[in-house]
């Protein structure tokens, strides 16, 4: 199947696709990022999802049962292979265990999307910013107080992905910088005392 | 397959499980009302989905591979039949057309999660209720106009689903009610004018 795969190449903040006219199949990125979004009518944007080399995305369209509400557009200028939704319909038919991968991958689309759903309706802009330095902070040799996160993606769409504005975000890192828990360098956010961040989450 | 159904009956109110200890099947609705919630642990809720007869969940635990947030509630007293995943994952190795049927089942989701945020994260609450009326609304007689709404579950399930408090929905009927829009009659909502409310929802 995958020599029926069409290589596609977007530019530097080009869409790949808008909201309404759905993907023509499934994309699964070799090299950039595609931010994956939402946008109202007013222009108010949120980020849904920053997908990675390896990553896939446009699965929910495979059976065009609706139209999805969200526009892919590369971040930096991205390299993809397109399976076209008819390539992988047929395919399923003949390999009926691709089914299953798919499924698989439907899965866990609808876990993360759940999970985007629970920090938007229920978590406010301090949990919010302490629950992404949390997930995302690898720890510093041994320790288990001190992390470093990597912002993968610029600051307004770490922010745009938390529901937040950028000045709400910056103001929360502020925040924890002027607690002392945290050490913004450019891309890099030096995290002091992951517990102490852990306990202000739940409370 | 369907001789290894289990039958399930949840008593009103009554869980059927909790968040973190994931449903050990699909369920489909034969008779009742679920409600599918999220829940924080200020003890906040939000509804993300009411399931109602003939309408399945727990679709995506099939692979277990991560814990959704999610509760399911009776609303009333109701009969479902449970698909264990343990029969689901050896009936698609028997029946693979039958991974197609869940493939489908899960991009539906997908996409009605994908709504659901853009409702939470880019609607306010004036356009939420002014959705909802449109999308519900059935029309009374060969009218383009006139729509009635029939609130299938009750007034605070119907705000939690749309992420609003109780007092707000409240307030958002009561407003419209004194623009002459609609009148609220129990478990009906008459809508004078869908015209007016599709112009108030674009601005």
């Amino acid at each position: 199947m995958l020599q029926d795969a069409r290589p596609v190449t977007v530019p530097r903040l080009e869409r790949l696709f808008e909201a309404g006219n759905l993907p023509a199949g499934v994309f699964c990125l070799k090299a950039g990022s595609i931010r994956i979004g939402i946008v109202a009518d007013s222009g108010h944007e949120r980020t849904i999802d920053v997908v990675l080399p390896g990553g896939t995305f446009g699965e929910a369209s495979i059976f065009k049962s609706s139209e999805a509400p969200v526009y892919a557009q590369a971040l930096i200028q991205s390299d993809l292979l397109c399976i076209s939704n008819e390539t992988i319909l047929t395919g399923i038919q003949q390999w009926p265990e691709m089914a299953t991968v798919f499924l698989e991958l439907a899965c866990t689309r609808i876990n993360q999307l759940l999970a985007g759903m629970y920090v938007c309706c229920l978590r406010n802009a301090h949990q919010r910013v302490n629950d992404f330095l949390l997930k995302n902070a690898q720890p510093v040799g041994g320790s288990r107080i001190q992390g470093i996160v990597s912002l993968l993606v610029s600051k307004s769409v770490v922010a745009s992905s938390l529901n937040l504005t950028p000045e709400t975000f910056s103001r929360e890192l502020h925040s924890l910088s002027d607690q002392g828990l945290i050490k913004v360098e450019r891309a890099l956010i030096h995290v002091y005392d992951l517990e102490k961040l852990r306990r202000q989450g739940i409370a």
